[in-house]
């Protein structure tokens, strides 16, 4: 299942719908395999994973955008760039530390949840998005920024927003951006 | 994870990208979960038909497509106008039986695989883009259309084409065609 190193850069959008459904399908799936809301989670973040340093070769030939120069530059292009053009949605961003490793994406609108209304009580615990996390934390590990990547705060939850919160494992100084 | 009824219609695309790396992604986990190429085309399958059962709503109200005459007409939908709306991309119809209830779909690229090269040697009889076959079996079932979906080739496997085969389960003078 290796990538094809071919494959035309034409036409790539899809419908959402499709993906979103095909998205809870994946969790109902991976719900009835682990009984813990953890091990979902995990493995949603693992298969994220497994995404991310695949995609990053396509966001990086289709955007063109130049090196960032700081954590703070990183987290606006997640935000500004890479959701807009993978999810059609632009989080907005803060900082949360005064280290300037830690930032917020704020969701008002998650297109991943599009037709979920609540989780079933039985699994307050799992992250359903989860996925995304991963997918970042990948993409940025191909670029060679080691991160930790969650949810802070979930609508679905009940939360007045959805938070990803992204804590750059490296201090400021040492980093060494590369695209 | 019940459907949301005030989501908006607005911004339906996404990148395609995502979506299938993500299904890349789901595939092998199911490889993981099963050891039988069976089991996971048969999950993939199951998965798709709970997709397929929910993407018709959107479907019948994004298309606002007339009510199908005949099982020629459905199929040339199915072609034209779903596949188009969901995956960008058009299959070729054809139909197979004097009986006018078979049909295939012929893929002259399909945009599921694009990440993938070939089947590992030891996957030789999964049916990788199975989900689809669910989706359309689901979305059909929803219209009360009972009707069979499977892959007759597929070039992931070496074939000339990839061809999805669709043979509906009554007869055509039995059939009542809703929308």
């Amino acid at each position: 299942m290796s990538r094809s190193p071919g494959r035309k850069q034409e036409n790539h959008k899809i419908s959402r719908e499709l993906f979103v459904l095909t998205y809870g399908a994946l969790v109902a799936q991976l719900c009835k395999e682990y009984e813990k809301d953890e091990d979902v989670n995990a493995c949603l973040d693992r298969m994220g994973y497994s995404v991310g340093i695949r995609l990053i070769d396509d966001f990086l030939a289709r955007s063109a955008v130049r090196k960032c120069r700081s954590y703070s530059e990183t987290a606006d292009m997640i935000a500004q760039v890479a959701f807009k053009m993978y999810l059609g949605v632009t989080p907005s961003v803060s900082c949360n530390s005064v280290t300037g490793n830690e930032f917020s994406l704020i969701l008002d609108k998650n297109p991943l949840v599009d037709f979920v209304e609540e989780l079933p009580a039985e699994r307050a615990s799992l992250c359903y998005c989860n996925l995304l996390c991963g997918v970042i934390r990948g993409a940025l590990e191909m670029v060679h920024l080691a991160a930790e990547v969650s949810f802070l705060q979930d609508r679905l939850k009940g939360d007045a927003v959805t938070e990803i919160g992204i804590t750059f494992l490296r201090k400021p100084e040492d980093r060494r951006h590369r695209r």
